[in-house]
């Protein structure tokens, strides 16, 4: 006999949080360049939250009951659309899912205008992805401009930031360290490396952002043309936040590694051999591929990420990526979830 | 024995209608050729009851629930398939999406079978699109002679009928004149000008049959090779049902403004440039765009609506669309939730 | 505050079955070939305790509240994927679906990678669909070698099996001979004709492990180019657990007809003729099309069915298809929806 009675929003839905942590002042989710410690110990602390929900056997709060999230990816991706739809169905929200094939895009419609009329539709979020950097910005402006309440969250443009991706790497990361407690604190004194494609990586980008926010040494490694320029200026420039001793550059894949206690590896796009960026893929996975030999170097216990899908064989060896006591990648999709769900409940029930 | 209780519609889920409006009848909504004006009131009345639900917190209602809606877009089409699947989930229903490339058309089963496997899968109701005319109305004879129960509404056939956009439009200018008790007799005296395409417009054909049920002026302008022949031929057939008073053609625009109270401009198809109907996108823009020179030539509070997309610059000024004194294109993708709410809620709870 | 209580299952939300049935042991539905009489039986005593819900007004029960079922169609089926989703969305479970257009799998990540995506995501089944035989088969071995519970559903691999198809057609045929207390045993003496292109029919495959553990007698018959060389094989081999004189291989229609209680004819799929193994579709319609004069050879309440899509005028003629005499294929449809629903039911609360 079931009855199911849910009573959750009657007595806190999300537990409670464990600390104290910043006010959520934040409408949109645009990108990492400008968190705050306290924002990132919301998001931890909300995603910890969630995470317990997720392990009840009814996994459904009514949180979002009547709100419409409207996913508009311009940009395909069924992975990150699944992750996106499920955390706010697990909300309870209603969603939308634009199609960029069958849309009206292709009949001579405007960004912002498909943004207008999901706007009018009644959406009460968006969730953004769009090969072109700015295009979330550029929604948002207009929905501020507009005086509308909805939020905006980027969901990756261009190669500019992939906010949730680097918050899921952060929240991997921080309740591996301390499940019940996750924050940004842990990280001190941790070294990180991240190999691979850093110029196109919207995801290393984020991830720059993120954990250089924490007191965590941040060591990138790449072969010298998928090296960004401007990373010698951040260094360089105090204005730019970024603590001068905390972000390290490479050519050569094995100082990054030496006693590193994660490591984040970046999917190669195979976009890049055509435009002759690189020789090929096996000699790629030579100089920078993560090995069995290569993890030697790391710390014992060290964890290995991939923000996937992975080509298996290139950016990691096909075992290792396999391997529960190395590889952080299935956590890092379940945690997606997750943090998504933090950041679709933040905003949605913010005070802003 | 089922028994689920919301709680937060206990006390009418539905408000109370404010008028006395005709006893719906209609199983099928295909057109607005045969409509009466108390069947305009009922959807004017339920729309705007439905209205009221948009604006709560929690903008759900239990009307359809356990009720299967299947979309059956054969012509693709996002925006008008999340306005139809937002109003179906707003009346807790569920819906099945229909996805014309990945289809058994592609294998060779007929329109009339696929509609037929959506039956047979327990569809209580079928909002159709399809590129030829005709379509909805073969399917709705079908599912009639096969004695079923299921409704079918017409979401655009062809040049023929777009009625979903003719109610909508009708109940924007409406709930304008009067927001509490929108009713078809509030245009008497109206003046409506209709700008474009006509003759190949659905939107331009349900409009018309709408807004001649009315006592209001209904003026169109288009290029001579834009224009129908077989409006002369309506304005001269007293049988057609059309008062000759309330139809005007005119191939410049300026007498179609000439003091109107709300100007519709169609959506351009770029097609015609290449089937040679009209010279230029520019040329079309110069002598029937609306701008805010020419809206001098309407009433001082004239009201603009287009059905969307929008090909900036071309049917409409871009300022001009994005002024809000003006345009009620926001309104209009708004209002089409709550009447397609009305229209679903009327099929699928009627005595019919 | 909303407080939602679902009291709908209080009392048997799956009506009692009516009779002892195997205990449910399977985690994964891959196939038929090894299903043992007793799981028949409870598929086909759950599907119709299903029937019945879906005969309610409220058509939903609780059963998989929470649950998700991610439908990985990798090749495209809309109106495979609508019944399921239908199953599962009346089961109350939530569903991801994957588009192949759009997915990974163009950018280089294995099939199993992805499945692992969606159970990271927290996927408790998956419905798999491909066009390479034993795909299912690779997922379910991985799903058990991780050691997780997430449960696998062929929903047809290559031209290896269909297992719901097979499990449907045998509901449709066992609820029309009993309709309250549908079970195998009922085909004991029955003649069962299955006609079309067994070479390459996943359904057909099905379906000859479903009827041939029943006391039917099955009998195939197809264009000599069209029918597999393993049924010899087969016949002969007592080990495979086919009774011998229960399969029938004909190259001509009329003896598999002869006195047949249920004829199934098979979809043809237009691609044979360009490989060579048929002249044409009219000469395959004159040899082995089902027509008003073939089925005089078949007893008087010969009942037809069709996995569909039907090409009209090709396996069966137009008339007879809409003939409700004759024609079981809507039931088809309407029982694909209980039947799935009692699988997923099924594999989702049992004690494997």
């Amino acid at each position: 006999m079931t009855r199911i009675t849910i009573l959750s929003t009657v007595r806190s839905p999300i537990p409670q949080l464990k600390m104290t942590t910043t006010v959520w002042q934040r409408r949109h989710v645009l990108g990492l360049a400008d968190f705050t410690p306290g924002e990132y110990d919301t998001v931890l602390q909300t995603a910890a939250s969630f995470q317990e929900v997720l392990a009840r056997r009814t996994k459904k709060v009514p949180a979002l009951q009547g709100q419409v999230i409207a996913n508009l990816f311009f940009e395909a991706s069924t992975r990150t659309r699944s992750s996106f739809e499920l955390a706010a169905k697990r909300l309870s929200a209603d969603t939308l899912n634009f199609a960029p094939g069958t849309s009206s895009l292709t009949k001579g419609e405007t960004i912002l205008d498909t943004a207008k009329t999901y706007l009018a539709m009644g959406a009460n979020m968006m969730v953004i992805r769009h090969r072109d950097a700015g295009v979330p910005q550029t929604i948002a402006a207009e929905m501020d401009r507009l005086d509308t309440r909805v939020g905006i969250l980027n969901a990756g443009d261009g190669q500019h930031e992939h906010p949730t991706q680097g918050l899921l790497d952060l929240f991997t990361i921080c309740s591996l360290l301390n499940f019940e407690y996750p924050r940004l604190g842990l990280l001190a004194g941790k070294k990180i490396a991240i190999i691979g494609d850093i110029l196109h990586s919207r995801v290393a980008r984020s991830n720059i952002w993120c954990l250089t926010s924490s007191q965590a040494e941040v060591h990138l490694a790449a072969p010298p043309t998928l090296l960004p320029k401007w990373f010698g200026e951040i260094v360089n420039d105090e204005s730019s936040g970024i603590p001068r001793r905390q972000l390290f550059i490479h050519s050569d894949i094995e100082p990054a590694l030496k006693d590193a206690d994660f490591v984040m590896t970046l999917r190669l796009q195979k976009e890049r051999m055509s435009a002759h960026l690189l020789p090929s893929l096996r000699e790629y996975h030579q100089n920078y591929g993560i090995t069995r030999d290569r993890v030697k170097l790391c710390q014992p216990d060290v964890k290995i990420l991939h923000p996937g899908p992975v080509n298996r064989g290139v950016e990691i060896s096909s075992d290792l990526m396999d391997d529960p006591n190395f590889s952080l990648i299935p956590q890092q999709v379940t945690n997606g979830v997750a943090v998504r769900m933090a950041l679709l409940y933040l905003m949605g029930s913010g005070s802003h």
